[in-house]
């Protein structure tokens, strides 16, 4: 059935059925604000993050159920990058009115299954008709006062760490303009691949359609004040660095040797003849932490004892040299690129 | 110059310059996340609503700058209808590349604006390209922990209240689909009209582009105390009365002779062949507040000693009889009908 059938009230209390009762929230859907209480001794974080039809997602690619958890998820990784805690989340949906209703239901419980792993509960929005698909959402987070890490505060003799490893949301999108398609678990392919190829494709595009938020880890990080400086890799990690070493007013160098690079986007980029390194730095999305630090490696490494690995890839120099890159050879090549909106691409 | 000539984060920079330095936020525009520091003893308020082109407003007839202060105003108005003080602003722009800048910044300036009114500033936000226009405004308020006036308050017995006069909003969307326009402050004209229903006619169109969010009054009710329950006009009486009665599982009636229908607004109905009363009804967007109270009236009318005016309009009632206007030969009709944005106008 179309949304144009029920619409717009029918709509939101439908809306309403999927999503829980919120705990945490004095006041959800239903008037004219969505109220919460303060935890007393924080901050306060706010967020918002779009995805536009045919910009940020395609609907060839992305079920509506996972697209739901990637609205959530990048948002979620902003306030992550900031060391903070979510608390609730107000979602706004503009869509075309000749859209199925089953689209919204399902949008909606990925918005919900999202935000359920961090005890996030959306609790407000709106929706609009509109030509274009569009989802937004604003994240609400605290984190204890004064402790909320910036992008400003990295120093020159800092060194330069990142969660995870790279790459593999780049090269899943890779997989998915050759025709690769996620069904479920499972890789639909236009032609035949080799079995560990075809699990490669899968992690790969997994990473690309359905972010892993690093809230623990940037917690962790903030908590200990470990981190002088965090931001998220949203853009690619030449882009993300280039902004961080900006809002410090600082330099940095990151060693070629060094950039973790996760092993499906290696094993992808080689079978579609791309550089592996180049999906590292200006593929976007990995949502990864990159945070500069002036402990001790050991100290830090001992801190992530888990699946989720860190590493050191470079460091902080006065302002004044750019972003660069070490090669293996030892020569230094200016960092470039990264993801714009409004550039052709 | 358009948009995709200088890209996103030079468009960003361009913005910042725009917007005041925040002097209310821990951080804005630059991080990841916007921070600011709760007010000891007060809730949080959370309210987000988007404006979609082509279905809340068309180009032809609002400039850049009246639509960042509408984009505004519109949840300065929801904040509002809680009781509450709004605090800081995020704001999604959803824009295609080929746009001038000289449109984003005339709209930042009008966002900037209607913002500076109550003393809000924009914190942050997201950009993307997108193929439709979209501008989506989060605002964040406080308001005394427990005093957010809801819509799920009122009681059997309590009047029915409406702060100002209605119509006009709609008024002056049937003189833009007329072909009137509002140039800076003076009226273009399709046809020779008369002064004074030209006069009408500008005080109509300025009123649908530009609402008056009503936070003094809203404040001022909930801070006393007065209002048992609180919605502001934006789909229509006849569709907000509903709203608010079915949250507070009551019924109500309203007089057709009580209602304040706003003298632009009758004048500019007449001469259009419309029925003022059902601009008021059916018409959105005339952003006043609709309360209910058991407050003794004299008290009520003596806390709006100003232009602005307060009547009671009807009462409310046990649950059971839906929502109904009494017409002036004493005749009780169903209230219907009000904007639903998934339904073919």
């Amino acid at each position: 059935m179309r949304i144009s059938a029920i619409g717009e009230f029918a709509l939101i209390e439908r809306i309403r059925r999927i999503l829980p009762k919120p705990h945490d929230a004095l006041l959800g859907i239903g008037d004219d604000c969505a109220a919460l209480r303060p935890t007393a001794g924080r901050d306060l974080l706010l967020t918002t993050d779009l995805l536009v039809d045919e910009v940020d997602f395609t609907r060839q690619t992305i079920t509506p159920f996972r697209l739901g958890r990637k609205a959530m998820g990048v948002n979620l990784s902003d306030i992550a990058a900031m060391g903070g805690l979510p608390r609730a989340a107000l979602v706004t949906l503009a869509i075309p009115p000749e859209e199925e209703i089953e689209f919204v239901d399902e949008l909606y419980r990925g918005l919900r299954e999202e935000g359920a792993q961090f005890a996030v509960e959306v609790i407000g929005g709106d929706l609009s008709a509109s030509a274009t698909l569009m989802i937004g959402v604003t994240l609400v987070g605290e984190v204890e006062v004064g402790k909320a890490v910036t992008r400003s505060g990295a120093k020159p003799g800092e060194r330069i760490w990142v969660t995870g490893r790279l790459g593999a949301a780049a090269a899943g999108l890779i997989a998915l303009k050759a025709g690769f398609r996620l069904l479920d678990d499972h890789v639909e392919t236009p032609y035949e691949v080799s079995g560990s190829l075809q699990e490669d494709i899968r992690q790969a595009i997994e990473r690309h359609l359905c972010p892993i938020p690093r809230i623990r880890e940037g917690r962790a990080l903030a908590q200990a004040g470990v981190a002088s400086a965090m931001i998220d890799l949203s853009d690619g990690l030449a882009s993300d660095l280039t902004h961080l070493c900006r809002e410090s007013g600082v330099s940095a160098t990151i060693r070629e040797d060094q950039i973790p690079i996760d092993q499906a986007a290696s094993a992808v980029a080689q079978r579609f003849a791309q550089e592996p390194l180049a999906l590292a730095l200006q593929g976007g999305e990995d949502f990864e932490l990159l945070f500069t630090s002036s402990w001790d490696p050991a100290d830090i490494v001992a801190m992530f004892p888990d699946a989720v690995t860190v590493t050191a890839i470079g460091k902080v120099w006065e302002a004044g040299h750019g972003c660069r890159l070490e090669r293996q050879d030892g020569r230094a090549v200016a960092l470039a690129g990264g993801y714009d909106h409004f550039w052709q691409q």
